[in-house]
């Protein structure tokens, strides 16, 4: 077997997320039959560095993938993405992974973006890639607040019950709110994020931008470390997972 | 009844273009449907600024829809909205149309936007949005190419015999080419443009952007008026039909 690092943009819609489920396809279980049909039928177990939900994109996820033919990076991207063909996943790039590289336990910093469309008519070319919101956004209002939230703190309040992480500490190394348009988008970088983070963090800036609740009651929302405090969870399909690093950066071919 | 004009953004891959066909779907049966709901039951006629081919998108759509009900144009707007729900359609705003005033003769200018996704890889977020060109384009000679056909010129080597315009001659404002990472992106802007003027323009840029031909030779294709001399179409999925200007600018609610 060699192991193949894979950076990977897919269409979340049409999955279950990024791990296996009896519910449905998952893009893990698309990618192990992939690997599987160029295995002679033997599934190579795919691992991401981030589990990304139910209906989320991804631009930049990055997965390794055990494959028998030891192929140039290339030929096996190439190869993978025949038999990809009828799933909107590809990927973009391969590379050999070194040994003791883990796209999960290695990543240094992960982005995602999430994007809302801020008019009142809903989306037609974009459907299933933004937050539709209706109510004027303030998106000045929203990065104000998203500012108090940067560096080291406890995000208990902005993760689920469900999540498993042992610490809900982590670092927000970046949260931005910018507009351009109709379209109100926050920019999130960090080590590693916590179970719904993202979109529990979207859902509360929007509270903000709605003028429902001020520029201070995100920090205020932290700093409860109660769960029942923050705004909504904002929908799947405004997510996207951009960007994965890792110390050395990966040659992608 | 009341005349209106409609800002139009629809998803092309779901339509027959603008234009009613007995083979499917297109946007003037599915807002003339949407209109005869308001009217009870009586079709509305609309008329374009410009009639989209099967599959190429709009932003912004100009078009005219005439509804018995006298409402002001954001309940206007609101209410088609509702009764275009089922479809990839939206009215982005709305507006009382004046008299002797029409979306398609009385524009000044009409903007284009050809997406061009220039990675080896097959897009999966951006299908049905781009054309995927997977051999590497020279955006630079692509530029240097289109800026050759700016200012009035007989575009007759850029139009099908099947193209019903009495005259060829046009004026090109604008034909920009730009990069931004792995997308290519071509802007025309002109008063009016001819059949599949936009994609003849790609597809022969293209063939510069891939190498095959010199920059010189989209000049040498227009000089010699000979339809058979142009690449090929560009497929309608790249092309998105962007803005229409009038004298007075309208006031969409």
């Amino acid at each position: 077997m060699t192991r193949y690092a894979l950076l990977l943009e897919y269409d979340g819609a049409a999955f279950q997320g990024w791990q296996r489920q009896s519910n449905g396809p998952s893009v893990q279980q698309v990618m192990e039959e992939a690997a599987a049909s160029l295995n002679g039928g033997e599934n190579g177990v795919a691992v991401a560095a981030g589990r990304t939900d139910s209906g989320v994109h991804a631009w930049g996820q990055v997965v390794t993938l055990d494959v028998a033919a030891a192929l140039p990076p290339e030929r096996l991207r190439m190869a993978l993405n025949f038999h990809l063909k009828p799933w909107p996943v590809v990927a973009r790039g391969a590379a050999l992974a070194v040994a003791g590289w883990s796209p999960r336990f290695s990543a240094v910093q992960r982005a995602y973006r999430y994007r809302i469309l801020n008019r009142q008519t809903r989306p037609a070319l974009d459907a299933g890639r933004v937050w539709h919101v209706p109510q004027p956004l303030d998106a000045g209002a929203m990065a104000e607040a998203a500012a108090t939230l940067l560096g080291q703190h406890d995000f208990t309040a902005y993760r689920p019950a469900s999540c498993q992480a042992a610490s809900a500490v982590r670092t927000m190394e970046q949260l931005r709110v910018t507009r351009a348009g109709d379209e109100v988008v926050i920019e999130a970088e960090a080590r590693s994020f916590l179970h719904h983070q993202i979109r529990n963090l979207a859902g509360t800036l929007a509270e903000v931008g709605r003028g429902r609740r001020p520029v201070g009651w995100p920090r205020q929302v932290l700093e409860s470390r109660d769960r029942a405090q923050a705004g909504q969870t904002a929908p799947p399909e405004g997510l996207c997972f951009m960007r994965v690093d890792y110390p050395v950066p990966i040659d992608w071919r």
